[in-house]
């Protein structure tokens, strides 16, 4: 039984105080606007962000992004309640040089930093399934690993920052694949195969992906709604571009989805829709004879 | 049982005739270089393909490319055996408007046809567990079901060439997420996390393939021997882009990969190593400093 702060009771946030919960251990949760904390039941809810750090072993931040997080680290309060031993746990997904600036901001008071973003959703977080790339010092990470099961499967990526590194690499590989899809199911309409037996078709070969079944459904059946949004993932393939840039690196693919995600969520005004809508961007360039 | 032909028993068509004879099924096997052709227990050897075709109800094809096929219906003893009611399936990977031609061509003599490429490739062969991508006539493919499923799954996808459409999307999809698997690679190893750590933390999520794990392996590993050849998918993406431009489609990842396979192949004068070898292309647009 840990004693846990948890920052942050928001979609991702609230199901994963409930695991933790769960697991038997000694929850406090906090979040800015306390009236959209759901009650759990088995935790303390804090006034403060320094009332619930206070004391506790393992501070887990699920804001909504990394100056959130920094905005609460900053608050004097809560700085004077931060203790030699504690682990602070970053979970949302941020820049990795956000995550380095966490870190190096927390040594002064002795606390351990991890960055640990999550891929999974809502539904892996209910499920305590999530991915979760973790970042930091090896010895930081088994600590904390124990408790990080409870919210689905930690692996220790490398030193602070790689586990944003990591999140946005599949944030990027998801974004390409999509583009990927989209022109695999542009292809198979106008050479008029049909789409849904051809997803069936390659189920379980070198070609499938969740992103080919879902994504590729959502495309030809015109199901735009948004479950990730594209503007999303544009925020995402621009933090990419950007650490492409601080390495020096030349990443073709990246550049070019990047662009054509502006091009959905800017020109044409897409970026509420899904990031599957890419498929309309792909079909604006193909006018229809 | 059914009097089945099998033309060309090479890598592919020698499991795939064994997995007919094991089904129970009357097969007779030809191949060019006789000498070749291991001995089927169980199965017929004919010295011609006309030989092989005369009396069966079934011709499955798995020559080299489509030239090899069409030059064996083009002859004419051959034309000779054709009888009214026969099933000839082409399942090699060729262009669909080669299988079009076929189709086009063994309708005059009351020989249906089937083009019916495959994924999977030998270990998907040995263990009858091939995707099998089937364009044709929906009576044809329900009569011909029974038997492609002692080679693995087969799934109607649409009219003639429709198969070979859809073995196309399916290249397209792997030689892009390669490309986008490489990037993300890069990504990884400049920043400092190590990619095997980020392949294990990613299975199972949004960003995983089979590609990712794989080709991710071979590329940071150095493990590039060909399992797959980045020549024959340089041929693939040809394929497309032909496709492309018969349909009048924009493709522009589908373009650009294409191009990159040429520069690793052609100028590079990598195309006898894995397709995974893209890695090496993208190594070479980002120096080491």
């Amino acid at each position: 039984m840990v004693k846990i702060a948890c920052l942050g009771i928001g979609l991702m946030g609230d199901p994963m105080a409930r695991n933790l919960v769960a697991a038997g251990h000694d929850v406090t949760i906090w979040n800015r606007t306390r009236a959209k904390a759901k009650a759990i039941c088995g935790a303390t809810v804090a006034d403060t962000p320094a009332a619930a750090v206070a004391g506790a072993e393992i501070i887990i931040s699920m804001m909504s992004d990394g100056h959130a997080t920094l905005a609460i680290q900053s608050e004097s309060e809560l700085r004077g309640t931060l203790q030699h031993g504690q682990i602070w746990i970053e979970m949302a997904s941020i820049k990795p040089a956000e995550a380095r600036a966490q870190a190096d901001d927390l040594t002064s008071f002795g606390v351990a930093h991890l960055d640990a973003p999550v891929s999974g959703g809502t539904a892996g977080a209910i499920a305590a399934t999530l991915a979760i790339m973790v970042g930091g010092d090896a010895g930081t990470f088994a600590s904390a690993a124990p408790i990080l099961s409870a919210l689905g499967r930690p692996v220790h990526v490398g030193p602070s920052g790689t586990g944003q590194l990591a999140k946005l690499a599949n944030q990027g590989i998801v974004g390409i694949t999509i583009g990927a899809v989209a022109e695999a199911m542009l292809l198979l309409e106008k050479g008029g195969a049909n789409p849904a037996a051809v997803r069936d078709a390659l189920r379980g070969g070198f070609a499938d992906s969740t992103v080919l079944q879902l994504h590729g459904a959502r495309m030809t059946d015109d199901d735009l709604d948004a479950r990730a949004k594209a503007a999303i993932q544009l925020k995402d393939m621009n933090n990419i571009m950007d650490e492409a840039h601080n390495l020096g690196l030349s990443l073709p693919m990246s550049a070019d989805i990047q662009t054509r995600f502006k091009t959905l969520c800017c020109d044409m005004g897409l970026g509420g829709l899904d990031h599957a809508a890419l498929y309309l961007e792909l079909l604006a360039r193909n006018p229809k004879d």
